[in-house]
């Protein structure tokens, strides 16, 4: 006879299922891999880069006066989980950020460690929860060139809607030339954290 | 006997609660208030601002020779459920985007409906899966004005780890004075809406 207080397996598997699915459902995606220590600067800040799958991207609108733009959208640094840290983008000049990054490149890119879901009830501005910004130049790729194609896998593989996005908005791919790297993970300020230990982690 | 294929009411209700605690957790919290139908885009826009705690604030940052920085911060329109449009931060000059606005207060403000949760498996930057930019002045806002009084509440209720931190990191309230929106929520790009629609939804 069955005992009343267990879950027979079927009911347990059907359960963690579902619970799986939910959790998946809410936040979009899964994580690959864990969040590296606050320690590790290089590693923290390519984690973010790497798990993040949109972010606000800044530019200067000349139509506001000069004032900075931002704008939500979709990036991607790799195929999943073997990002290179370079953020591409999949922007067309129907929409305004497209069209200033093409009058002025400068820019900068943010994201958080919050929509992860792995800074539990900590307050979105706490430095424990992590937030990367990158600034640079918004540069239109090549689509003729090798790194447009490594690109498009990048964007594709994590966004798979956007090959079916419609072709007549001329959608095309920016990369951000990273200059500046502001990360905070932890207390006591933004972490020292240059291009070259950005883009050459040890993880 | 007991079905196999039932699940009785007290198995049902562990699982119900667990899978709620689930999604609670990974979003950070609840939503409080259905989307608005696309179609009505002030009513959109206020529940964006309204059910969002975090965004990113752009300022114009001298230090990166005039390049837009983007700023993962936390915010607040109102106690929950009763916002009024205009967002306030909490923000400390230790860090660059409160010295940036003290030098040049243009800036703006994106926040996405992806974090809530509610866009499914649709894309970030997919046109239905709503986003808003107000662009205008960051302002600081005087501490003995009865403004300051309400933000102060606005902040504290919907993130409630802001009223303990440091007291010598002198945190103090700043406001958005929104001069233009951006709302994306459906497709055939941004919607018109003016600061006084904005400001006056019919909810």
């Amino acid at each position: 006879m069955e005992s009343k207080g267990n879950l027979n397996p079927l009911k347990l598997s059907i359960f963690i299922l579902i619970s799986f699915e939910a959790l998946v459902l809410s936040k979009g995606r899964i994580l690959l891999s864990k969040k590296p220590d606050p320690s590790d600067a290089a590693a923290t800040a390519r984690w973010l880069a790497s798990q993040n799958s949109w972010g606000v991207l800044s530019t200067i609108s000349n139509d506001l006066g000069g004032a900075p733009f931002g704008n939500v959208v979709s990036f991607s640094d790799g195929i999943p989980d073997q990002g290179r840290g370079i953020p591409f983008f999949y922007l067309t000049t129907l929409d305004p950020t497209a069209r200033n990054a093409l009058e002025d490149e400068r820019c900068s890119f943010a994201i958080s460690e919050f929509p992860l879901g792995t800074c539990g009830r900590i307050d979105p501005e706490n430095p424990t929860c992590a937030k990367l910004t990158l600034t640079g130049k918004l540069k239109l790729v090549d689509s003729k060139s090798t790194e447009a194609k490594f690109a498009e896998q990048a964007l594709f593989s994590k966004h798979a809607e956007m090959k079916d996005w419609p072709k007549d908005h001329n959608f095309q791919i920016f990369k951000l030339a990273i200059e500046d790297i502001f990360l905070i993970d932890w207390f006591g300020g933004p972490k020292p954290l240059t291009l070259e230990q950005y883009l050459s982690p040890k993880m």
